[in-house]
């Protein structure tokens, strides 16, 4: 254990920079907060670089971090809230390797992401595709960087549980088609087909746009068939982590 | 049209204690923000009691604010600033009169949320019910209150399309059983019943729990059935206003 007490220390400016999308997609490594995640990221056997604690996260964590192994900092109260990004710090920040992205078999059930931009909404898009079992996420131009602290503490660990990858949709929906996947895009009008009507099938890729513009028009032109969600009451429109889940549940 | 440019004038200053919950209990207005809320408000004829507009509010917004026959006020940017919650204001704040709570026909679908704390889960969690053509929704106690800015905008307007009522589900639920409608409680774990095997009904009340600790065990001994959402994959658990949305989808 090292201990680290000035937040103008030089590990804790480097530290604070990941918090920007520009030196963390310069980085291989990105920061994780609150004990939880870290967890699920060793029980991922994520490559977990090194671990910052506070006063407090030292009194409750110090024997799973040693028990993991790993490397750890004491960090004083304010070094921590300079690597927090939390109102209230948690007390635990680990500093966790990026995954190399695998050659991809674009069979199975795909989620395809078109310039989302909420970090919230994407973070929780993530975690749904989890849960329902999905093969993987394509994140297309635009959509919030899947390494920023709002989006990982909305995945709830999910970066660990599927692979996640960035592409331009343009690229990537010829490849779904050659092996012969259904491509579905969504919209809110209803000249596109109820989600109800579809059969569900083991290898599909489904795709879900902007909060505000929906899907690109220009990848709408491209899909097998476009679906929309029905709105039986006065509400203009859903949001769009819901109607990703009730997408994904219907059609798996 | 009356001008407001110091932040502690004494009408600011009480329109600013409506940002609190204590005030806004006692109160029989609310404060809601952003041109489309505004108009909402209006389409529905809610009472709008006062239009609150900024230099650049009153630019967009005179004509339709004279149009509608509204009272307005311009504010300097400091007073509109104190009004705000948000951390750059939209240029309109209205002044919104609560309305009465009419007497319940427990008929139809309804939603009830026991001790959903997040404000935003709360409001997605409403304008999906209304976007699925529910009937009400019951707010039970430890629930957000849905006249907080946060709920406000996650709700896009929606109080103005269902009725909401406040209430202790202990009291609410058996309301809904005398009249034999099924009532179902979630249940994060597989001793209930598959949310896919239950079969839709013109009548029901459906109630989703607290983001932690689910619905409170004294509620669930009171329901006819209780669901749950399968996980295919490695997450824990979904975030409550997805799983509101598939099952609120799924039952209609």
């Amino acid at each position: 254990m090292k201990e680290i007490r000035a937040a103008k220390n030089n590990k804790i400016k480097e530290l604070k920079k990941l918090q920007q999308r520009k030196y963390r997609s310069q980085s291989e490594v990105y920061l994780l907060e609150g004990f939880h995640l870290v967890e699920e990221a060793a029980k991922a056997n994520a490559e977990i670089k090194e671990v910052y604690l506070d006063e407090r996260g030292l009194q409750l964590w110090q024997e799973w971090v040693e028990r993991c192994q790993l490397d750890y900092y004491l960090l004083s109260d304010e070094a921590m809230k300079a690597i927090s990004e939390l109102p209230t710090p948690q007390g635990i920040v680990a500093l966790i390797k990026k995954v190399d992205a695998q050659p991809v078999d674009f069979s199975g059930k795909w989620l395809l992401l078109d310039n989302i931009q909420d970090p919230g909404n994407v973070g929780t898009i993530v975690r749904t595709a989890d849960a329902a079992g999905f093969d993987g996420i394509f994140l297309g131009i635009g959509t919030a960087d899947r390494y920023s602290g709002k989006v990982l503490r909305s995945m709830q660990g999910s970066q660990f549980h599927l692979p996640i990858f960035n592409g331009d949709l343009n690229e990537t929906i010829p490849e779904f088609k050659k092996i012969h996947s259904k491509v579905y895009g969504t919209k809110v009008d209803e000249t596109a087909l109820s989600y109800t009507q579809v059969e569900s099938s083991p290898s599909f890729a489904l795709i879900l746009g902007n909060e505000g513009q929906g899907v690109a028009e220009e990848i709408l032109q491209m899909t097998d068939q476009n679906l929309y969600i029905p709105i039986y009451g006065a509400a203009e429109s859903l949001n769009v982590g819901v109607a990703a889940g009730i997408l994904m549940y219907a059609l798996v």
